[in-house]
């Protein structure tokens, strides 16, 4: 509980200490360790940050989620991106520019996940394109007609969420060999969607993001949800779109 | 533990607050908490609603399941569908005029679930009519020879469950935009089909009831056990009626 | 903790009472909430079963199964069939002939259960006879060369366990409209198949025994493992014998 | 607590005893318990050891995996191989030789797994060399660019980890009636193929290691992730290598 305004690492607890359940640094956690019971972050893979004011909080790379402590969180000023806490013996979570470009769009809560049935729904849209000889790049991933679909957001600046007759259309962008690389395609998909909530990775997983880490949350439920009926529907032949 | 008559928003507090755990408001948040974790109210989809004397009571929109809490209650007088206990900064469930329906017809609980097993019956039964050629409207899921079916009771006003022989018919309606407006057709699939315990809701989920909350929750357990084994059994092609 | 040798209803709790974790009444508890959450006894499907000295102990029938207590649990001296205990206000396992046939011949524990991969194995097996143009009946769900397969016992009075180039063969009885209905026929499968150590009951689930709980519930649990490896290895086109 | 100094049977418990959730004999239950509840270790299948300065502690052969105890635990001298601690009434784990040959190597720690998902990558792989009139032996199972691929380091003395563009290849062995008779085949593959940290087991499972705990755990939930997308993938047409 010490409290000390140093920038230099390891200090600055006092950011990450509280007892409240729904500081960041606490939520982080909790978060972490469902999303890797949920199959989401195993392997270190994944990753979860929160905003706050003027401050994000980051869990770092390589520690097992279930096992995340306040301890361990990262914390950037988002208006300079300087690191106000660094623990000397963590590396800074790769997601960081990518959770900032989130952040930069309005958001309060952002979610990397390596969930299975987001990288087979982009094999699966890929898989498609082929099929037809058309090219992959681009396209996205397309239901309409589930309940769950009401889950997500109209988008930003709209009013409600959106219908059981509307259209989810999730982007999907190619992976690279370095996390950070993802970042223009990641913020070009946010331009040319400006309602999306989340860009699918192809090969590699999902960012979903949301205005709280309540809503947050449960659009990556629902964004699942969806990315695992739609594999369950192709297997038995299911179109995604009527 | 304020003890107050007003039915003014997030009084009435005396309604929801017991330490009996099967006190309608304990349990519902019991069964909140079970339901999430088998994947059937994800991003804040489906709910429970249970039916205690004069009283109804109603996990109410877009609360985490798996966080919700007695004082998240909703408490509706079934005589009059008047609120007595209606917290403020909360919305009521879009499925009271649905669970309102089971109670009309004597339920003691109803539970409504997004389970992607109740979803893909749905649409396998779909798929089903339309490579015979045949409408799908009105088709009803069927299933018959698995000894699962002796968990759901042969009907209201008779005695004893269905027995191995005995065919499982379950209902399907149309999903519609809104919620609410499923009413009229799952009253008439009631009504046409009087000895049924669910409905289920095209591409939405499903309505689960009982005579009480370990009814209730126990023939939900055998429906979804018996949509997962519908879809399994497809995936093999195996019948679901001989 | 009340101590009375009277054999009413409802007394003879010092028989399900001890603070051993072991004691066949706290057991059968910790063993249902297990089997609860392998999806193994939804809906108060299947049931287990203790043997300790001259008594037997049963869970109730229509009680779920992840919330048994130890005053639920019924019990009977094994010499002569008749209850020591038996709580009024619930209903003895229909399992309990089955229960007896297999302590009958030397078993400590036996478990029933419902799981979706038994019943479907027991399917497969019935639609590779039927495609052969074969009589599904007395034919055995059969499996080889796999590592699991060690985790089964050779036989009664057998030392060790089968190989890895042994084949497992689990016979299978046709399901009856009443589970005490099924006791001839599993007493049948257990003389022609006296090595077994599980009956697989068609379109029902399995009964797996052990000489003690440890093996019992381990052997369920291989068992299980094989025949959801199994089904992965049909829809695969994987043949269980060579 | 007690401190004796004896190798003899049960003794030496100052060897497994600490308080420090980390010492390897606390360490391999809860790590054991986790495989469990992953399907990993069930039927008493697989297990867990590690190595601590010059001692090696293993999880014995037939304990159930979830309800290991401190007191459980083996404890070998790695130099020369002999026990330090063996508690009678247990067996040594068969696994021994096979993870002496991953300590012999550097790791820290080696896992042991029957997960389904291993077993049946191992038979994919053995199916398609057939479909192609090829000799299965000596196939790895190989995939490419799925982002969870950089879980895996890049090879011993090798600095980091996989990257997105290379290509995992995990070396396969048969199976042999014994699991001691797997050491030469696994040491073999270990020689081949110096730059795995896993090697399948045909029909049987999976050896993971690691420099230490938190990376062969690690490593191990990686590789499951990777060997269930693999089939997934297989299920929907979609290649491993492009």
């Amino acid at each position: 509980m010490a409290a000390t305004e140093s920038a230099s690492a390891g200090t600055n607890d006092h950011l990450i200490t509280s007892s409240d359940p729904e500081h960041p640094a606490n939520h982080i956690c909790t978060l972490c360790r469902s999303f890797y019971n949920l199959g989401w972050v195993g392997g270190t893979g994944g990753g979860t940050s929160i905003k706050r004011g003027p401050h994000i909080f980051i869990a770092p790379s390589g520690v097992q989620k279930e096992l995340m402590q306040p301890h361990n969180i990262f914390v950037l000023e988002h208006a300079n991106r300087s690191y106000l806490r660094k623990p000397l013996e963590l590396k800074p979570s790769a997601c960081t520019p990518l959770f900032l470009a989130a952040f930069d769009r309005g958001a309060g809560c952002c979610i990397h996940t390596h969930s299975q049935w987001a990288v087979l729904v982009t094999l699966l849209v890929e898989q498609e394109a082929h099929a037809k000889g058309e090219d992959p790049m681009g396209k996205c991933f397309e239901i309409e007609k589930i309940e769950q679909i009401k889950g997500i957001p109209k988008g930003r600046g709209k009013s409600g969420m959106l219908g059981f007759f509307d259209k989810l259309v999730v982007p999907i962008i190619e992976n690279t060999a370095h996390e950070e690389d993802l970042t223009q395609s990641l913020e070009e998909a946010m331009e040319k969607y400006p309602d999306t909530y989340a860009v699918l990775v192809r090969r590699h997983g999902v960012y979903v993001w949301g205005d709280n880490v309540q809503k947050a949350k449960t659009q990556a439920e629902s964004m699942d949800y969806l990315f695992r009926l739609a594999v369950e529907m192709k297997r038995l032949g299911l179109p995604w779109v009527a």
